[in-house]
């Protein structure tokens, strides 16, 4: 008998993973690829952290831990919000995750029924709706464009009919890297809160703002859920740690369902998360790099016959509309790759209607592969 | 406006987990207490293969890596069902997953639609029905016990009415430690050829048998699903990495969920997982250990009045009727760990209904540990 393939299973690739995936299979047949598709930072932990963690791994005994993290890194991430943010955080509604899409599903799941409307924005990181969709809720496009600086406002949340059961907003955002004023975002948490809409805070490029910071919604009210993660700012991408900061109401279920999901984050991750937060100075110093590097594609791009993008007041990403060049950014991309070497991700991972005009460039890798693939692109296009 | 709580998101803990939450506690407190509650090998990783990883963790970049795992260690495990079962397992087949619990949720939303029945048997782990209600599934109980020696027969599968959608098996299995004999567990698979029954097979405590050796079903049939781990027989816990064998047709659905889900496995933990493949002589000899203290503690039960349980056959538990002393075994194990420091995990953990009659007592720690616990307990009781 055959067996069958469940709908909701079937949700799109996230076609940044499919570029890195097609770019490695171009590095293990020897070719060099300038990674621009993926937001992973060129660094790592500093040799000094690295070196403390070289201990742990020797002595410490890699067991489960508790499946909501271990204390002195809640304690170290609430002591982060008091010193960067001004903001206090009880370490108890602090919950430790496999990564921010670990704590997306449990946030998901916590705060959602199979079938509530969930707004996220559009262009936005594809992961949301495909988490959304596999797990039973509805995600409700809301459109953001030039018009509005790609940025969500509490007046377009207001608007959408019929109302949402929750709401997914990233500011600084992927793949536009827009950051929404504090004044907005607390307009945003109002609506929220007037409305019963679980707002899902995504602040996993805190951190990574060139101009003013972004706002914690962490300090706003007591309803969202805040998700962020070691991944960006901290440089950690593949330890898998991210982390939540849940309403009091949500986390004995949260807890329940990281046991049952997960049982506990990755242990020695935990530890390099301590030592992480230790060295937040080692990473703030990235900021500048990013800077230069975002500068160095600003200037680069025009050049290439590609004029508009997104304010990119934060994150590490532009997302440049190619409409000028090409009306298929995926084959585009696919082309660009083959032909220079250049991975990109097309902007149908981040908008399946307008997208196939845009493409998300990646700056976090070092300036010395911006500048080459600045190169590449000059004498390809 | 007060906001909800999803009413899937509610599902009970995982009490083996709160039960360790409980011990450290203790622990924190400057109790020494005796972990016969979590399945958790008192191993690591032997010395050499920490060593090596120790160069790993100061040289390499731990950025993302493929979602579908390192090409490396899908195909050392590939070679390891070659060697230790005699069966052929194709690398591209393989999906490395953040632990068994993110393997269970992937074949979960790959081969399950809302609604589905999904059979578990009860007693059986307990993450299993959960993760099944807060994905949307229907857990269907089928209840082993005594009498047919705690295992799953393919009669008692054929019974089952209304039909089954999908299957959950454990051999050995958790909290029995029981072993499905080959022949048997073959005539399950061909039960579930034949009525188009998806079957999740989980063999994570495979290796650990003290008789004759577990049969994977991914030498029985194109259609299972294998979800297994590094955390039991290679002592990997807190890693947080395990495995899948997928059929061919659910691998673009499963690689699609893992890359929106997770991203991609933790990465030293992959690079563990080489080594711990490596070093597989190493795990084999601490069978012994298993063997012996399952020696110690079923000669001791007894003489503690517990006289009933299951025939572990495998894994590294004793489920044990406590009906004799108690019929409450929550308050029973709650009272164990308050007054001798001995905490364990109790039965309703594993069975909602006749669960109250019974304790788990895991006997993956050292000899030591259980001895001493034999110790306080023969003081108590």
């Amino acid at each position: 008998m055959t067996l069958k393939i469940a709908r909701r299973g079937q949700i799109p690739p996230f076609l940044a993973m499919d570029f890195l995936r097609a770019a490695a299979r171009r590095e293990a047949q020897g070719a060099h690829v300038c990674h621009l598709e993926v937001g992973q930072p060129a660094s790592g932990l500093p040799p000094a952290a690295l070196a403390e963690l070289g201990k742990t791994l020797a002595t410490e005994r890699m067991g489960y831990t508790v499946a909501q993290g271990i204390e002195p890194l809640r304690h170290a991430l609430a002591d982060m919000y008091d010193t960067v943010y001004g903001v206090s955080v009880d370490p108890e509604r602090i919950v430790l995750t496999c990564g921010s899409s670990g704590g997306f599903v449990l946030a998901i799941l916590a705060a959602f029924e199979p079938g509530d409307r969930v707004g996220i924005t559009c262009p936005g990181y594809p992961a949301y709706r495909h988490m959304l969709s596999a797990l039973g809720c509805e995600p409700v496009p809301i459109r953001v464009d030039a018009r509005t600086g790609y940025r969500l406002t509490a007046a377009a949340l207001e608007a959408v009919d019929p109302p949402l059961d929750g709401l997914i907003v990233a500011s600084p955002a992927n793949p536009t890297g827009t950051v929404i004023p504090g004044p907005e975002m607390q307009a945003i948490m109002t609506v929220c809160d007037a409305r019963g809409i679980r707002l899902i805070s995504d602040e996993i490029y805190h951190g990574l703002t060139y101009a003013d910071p972004a706002t914690t919604v962490a300090g706003l009210s007591p309803n969202p859920i805040v998700v962020n993660s070691f991944s960006k700012f901290y440089c950690m991408t593949g330890w898998r740690l991210g982390w939540v900061v849940a309403p009091a109401e949500l986390l004995r279920p949260m807890e329940c369902l990281a046991q049952n999901l997960y049982i506990s984050p990755p242990t020695l991750s935990q530890h390099a998360g301590i030592l992480a937060l230790r060295h937040r100075a080692d990473f703030d110093v990235l900021r500048e790099t990013y800077a230069r590097n975002r500068a160095l594609l600003s200037a680069a791009l025009p050049e290439l016959g590609i004029r508009h993008f997104a304010p990119a007041d934060g994150a590490f990403y532009l997302y440049a509309d190619v409409s000028d060049i090409t009306s298929d950014s995926l084959a585009f991309c696919e082309r660009m790759l083959e032909e220079t070497g250049v991975a990109t991700t097309p902007g149908l991972d981040f908008d399946d209607g307008e997208g196939s005009r845009f493409v998300r460039f990646s700056f976090c890798t070092t300036t010395a592969e911006i500048e080459e693939a600045v190169r590449r692109l000059k004498a390809w296009l």
